[in-house]
């Protein structure tokens, strides 16, 4: 079976096409600048074929987009398959769906009313992800099924005490807001990679799992259910992030903005994309130009980095004491799967609660490893991320069953 | 020695005089509706005087209410001392010392000069303490050492990993914005204690302080000095509280303020006021009332129970991380002292990291003893916290170098 995984954003839509029961990946790629004027990208994974490099495709709306991708993958000489008829389903990455989504989900009239429901809570992506699903009935016809999975279903196990924000309870029963958590097709992706790699049941293992990129999320897992994450009701809160602030003293809002001026769209702005360790350094939000800078005798850069390692360090602490124990810490995405000395620094120190990292078995980059010693009582993974394999596995299934 | 310790608010002051060396308490009293009418209170603890109970007496400013309470003091008949030769110095409890002040501090011209600085800090507190110093200097003469104790003090030996928010690095540099922290008084005693009852110097000790009340923060003390407090730039942050939100989504804030027509004042007026476990209740902020209520089956009652404990017990698993390792837990102030129940639900569970609670041990109120099993590897610890013995035995100490 061939899954069409869509994750599309207002002017942008990345794309791979993979078997998600062999597991193999047949074209990666990218269309950019849609509405604008449009470029695409195509990256045949089979040899032989020739790769497209962000060359001009007119793409007035998303459904040019998705043309352009079904050409190149049907096309006579550079596609991957013979016609559209090997792709059995799409997948579509949906970054909110609020209480009503607990898990992935055939897309049905009522399940577009559901997700134009979520909107108010995802203003910027749900829209763009609508968009795309649209898109892709318009070119596709209505007979190829689509999916959406959901970057919040993962966390809907949480228990109200984790769920639930100390605030008037009619902000909750009547506008929503509550801890959705986010990233939660690449934590429920690594438990389950957690799992086979122990070779134990996910349903006996209590896992803290630390999805470190520009985004940055810690979830705990207990029994393969989320049962804390520590992104909230946005993608703003949390850890320190490469230009997000994370969780925050609403009275340091009051005071700056007061101090200086603003009004709370320019104040949440700044926490957005102004703060974070970018914030701190004044210099990078990537990983790797602040620790060099450090490295160089830069204090602020070397602060950066050492604040979002102690917090995700605290995080480890805090998700274990509230599962009553840990068995495994997994680390994934773009500074969890490369970084070892932040990996080190994160997880050295904490032998007090069986954690023993193994400094040599660390030095690893981007592969499936365990990186804790062999007496470590829990075992710490370095576990590569595959959002798209995880939907269209997803996918995969909902379809089989139909 | 004899030490007049005060805590001045805006329209009332709590005073206490004891003797640090002893310990001994000789009177407690308070003076409410200052600038109103005036009410006051006078509690004397040798035998044979007369309590007043908030009786009529003009206090039209604080220097009339520091004139009550010196006439109560050396009252022929009901006073404790024959004169006011007899107090030696006063210890003011001062909410805000900014980064300024990282210990307790003699009274100077220059100390005010600086104190007046860090109003915009705390706007609501510090100028009512400076107005209690100005009014003991005024009515006692300059004779009279006058020493500031600070809340934030204790919590200034915080590394900047701990301290720095992820926001634009300006901030800090300019606007002063970081972690101060408060409760340090209260957590710098229990800390002491600690040592004292596990008969260890506390320079060897790693310790989790949970001062648990009306308002809660938690604080990781690690060879006797803060290392991190969950508390921030305002007392605001950090857990939920009676009332108050703790740390929260900037993102919450964003979208409420918009759907109802908010302002920040108004937003954060009510994340101080009408949230917490009070918020979620929506029934008290009192966390008796709240046990009783979730036991008759009121379950957003039992829940904002439920959620402070949980935010607890996640700080607690936290900040071990942070040190590396815990040797014990305090749990202190009214909550701390009097609820068996919620000790229970926060420190249980926690064996994992070498925390075992004794159930019987643990069925006790507001005495200092060892609630966790002998066998425990992390003590557990009731300490009832002494902020006025501590602010004039820090007074007395500075008093006594002159």
């Amino acid at each position: 079976m061939n899954v069409l995984v869509i994750n599309a954003g207002s002017s942008s839509l990345k794309y791979q096409l993979l078997n998600p029961q062999t597991e193999t990946l047949l074209a990666v790629g990218l269309c950019e600048r849609i509405g604008i004027d449009g470029k695409f990208t195509y990256k045949p994974q089979l040899d032989g074929k020739e790769t497209l490099k962000a060359i001009d495709v007119a793409m007035p709306t998303h459904s040019e987009a998705i043309q352009a991708v079904l050409n190149a993958l049907v096309d006579e000489k550079n596609g991957v398959i013979a016609s559209m008829k090997e792709i059995d389903a799409v997948g579509h990455r949906v970054v909110h769906g609020g209480d009503v989504f607990s898990g992935s989900v055939l897309i049905t009239d009522d399940v577009m009313k559901a997700l134009e429901d979520c909107i108010p809570l995802a203003p910027l992506h749900n829209p763009a992800n609508i968009t795309g699903i649209n898109a892709c009935v318009a070119v596709m016809g209505a007979d190829v099924p689509q999916v959406g999975v959901f970057d919040t279903a993962f966390h809907q196990t949480m228990p109200a005490k984790a769920f639930t924000y100390a605030l008037p309870y009619k902000y909750y029963t009547e506008d929503k807001v509550r801890r959705y958590g986010f990233h939660g097709t690449s934590h429920k992706y690594v438990a389950g990679r957690a799992a086979a790699m122990l070779g134990k049941d996910v349903a006996d293992l209590k896992l803290v799992s630390c999805h470190l990129g520009n985004g940055s999320s810690v979830t705990a897992i207990d029994a393969g259910k989320s049962v804390d994450t520590s992104m909230g009701f946005t993608p703003l809160a949390g850890l320190p992030m490469g230009t997000r602030s994370g969780d925050i003293d609403a009275g340091i809002m009051e005071y700056l903005m007061n101090k200086h001026n603003m009004d709370i769209t320019e104040m949440v702005s700044i926490l957005n994309k102004k703060s974070g360790v970018f914030g701190v350094s004044d210099l990078s939000s990537d990983f790797r130009d602040l620790e060099n800078a450090g490295k160089d005798g830069n204090a602020e850069a070397a602060l950066s980095v050492e604040m979002f390692n102690y917090g995700v360090k605290k995080l480890i602490g805090s998700y274990a004491a509230a599962m009553g124990g840990v068995d495994a810490v997994i680390f994934t995405a773009g500074v969890g799967e490369n970084s070892a000395s932040q990996r080190l620094d994160i997880a050295g120190g904490l032998e007090f609660m069986g954690i023993t990292m193994d400094a040599e078995a660390n030095k690893v980059r981007g592969e499936e490893t365990v990186i804790s010693t062999a007496d470590s009582k829990v075992k710490v993974l370095l576990i590569p991320t595959n959002e798209e394999l995880m939907i269209a596995m997803d996918t995969a299934a909902i379809v089989s069953a139909l």
